[in-house]
């Protein structure tokens, strides 16, 4: 069987100790640099990499820093801080002799405690009930995913709307061909949703996410139960001002939370 | 005229390019270290140290990883990219000779462009109709802080309920004595919520912040214009499981949001 195209995305070379090697893939070919997300994978990889059987992601931020080019990347883990239960583990990406990212993974054996999620989730159809974004012709990334959007799906509009409209989504997402979820591909999930200014404005700006951070909610078995099916997801933002803009998540499994993202993204004028 | 304590707690001698001293400030004393706002403020400041004028922070990501001990403190900071007009800059904190804290800032030269906010600060009296919590005798990071509950104050209970409740609160939030607002205090101001975990459940639990997010979203004029009036916020969290539990919060300077931030917090059994 051929490997997933996001296994080979997320794939690793060890080079050293906390040093590996990886390849920009050309199956999440965005239009001038591979999807954020599965650079965000990558990054978590690594840093998990030499971790203790058991430690899951608590925290994880990303900041991309330059555009990365097709070819190959190098990544540094270095474990900053190793306590009973919470590790801390920087990583950085390189390619030629430039930094392209750099990002910090709070990392955690978790165990049992008293519980509580007041945050719940929309009620939506399932799934299957809602149809699917075409993606024929689009930028390869695009065409690794199965959207199937509820509330808020971008309609390309040839001019700026008039009066700036709502930032927010509802949406199912999947891996395509379908995978099982596990930390890295929610990593990338998290980068899934299109630029909010593109949603406010009804056009396309210049635009790039700057900063992401994911905080884990689920266990890896949570995740492994999940299994393939869609992840259903709410997007918004607060505020658009002086080239950037924000974007708040949340990735669902039935009534679970798996996890909440924020973004920076820049925009162009 | 005496400085301000919180310019005592942001205080940094520069040793040598990007190296930093400073000392850890009895006045935002804790329980068992500082108060981690002013931790975040001083890593911002040495982010912003030798940056050129006009750079302002777009996202800060600070990752707590040992407790701080009374004494003195050195920060490395280091820019990791440098675009026309983004700036990456990681900064670690190091007391003896171990990591305390790492943070990672995102900078920019913002530039005027459209503008546009869909979220709203909640209808509030003004502070002055609301009582201050009185903070007499409390650890002493408390009695730099003027806190105005509007809603969800803490109630402590011997028991923890059997219910457990949301972790919602609305207040105004001052520095005390009053402090012209700037990004590094507006970034204290993001770490001055309550443990959320102590409000769902009714009673403490041994518990700390292990990253936290602020994403910026107002000017330094914008902050400037604020001046020393209280800060409206708005604080709750998604979620309590395995240890750790998330905070979300909205700072607001009437109708314009200066700053979203996020946390996980590691709480016990």
């Amino acid at each position: 069987m051929e490997p997933h195209p996001f296994d080979d995305a997320v794939a690793l070379t060890r080079q050293a100790d906390g040093r590996y090697a990886g390849t920009v893939p050309p199956p999440y070919w965005n239009m001038v640099g591979p999807f954020g997300g599965t650079t965000a994978a990558v990054l978590l990889r690594a840093a998990l990499a030499e971790q203790p059987a058991g430690i899951e992601p608590v925290a994880f931020t990303v900041n991309y820093c330059a555009a990365l080019a097709r070819g190959d990347f190098t990544i540094d883990a270095r474990t900053v801080h190793a306590g009973r239960s919470v590790r801390h583990v920087n990583v950085e990406m390189q390619q030629g002799n430039g930094t392209v990212s750099t990002a910090s993974a709070v990392l955690a054996l978790r165990r049992p405690t008293w519980a509580h999620q007041p945050a719940k989730p929309p009620a939506v159809p399932p799934p299957e009930a809602v149809s699917a974004m075409p993606t024929d012709g689009a930028p390869n990334w695009l065409q690794r995913y199965d959207f199937r959007f509820v509330h808020g799906a971008w309609q390309w509009q040839a001019q700026p709307y008039d009066t700036l409209r709502s930032a927010h989504s509802t949406l199912w997402v999947a891996d395509k061909p379908p995978r099982a979820l596990d930390f890295l591909s929610l990593t990338a999930l998290a980068d899934v949703f299109f630029v909010r200014a593109f949603h406010v404005r009804g056009t396309t700006v210049p635009a790039g996410t700057v900063s992401m951070t994911v905080h884990y909610h689920a266990s890896a078995e949570e995740l492994a139960a999940h299994g393939d099916a869609p992840v259903l997801c709410t997007v918004d933002a607060h505020t658009f001002a002086r080239n950037f803009g924000d974007q708040i998540a949340q990735l669902w499994s039935g009534d679970k939370l798996l996890a909440t993202t924020t973004q920076m993204t820049w925009f162009k004028q």
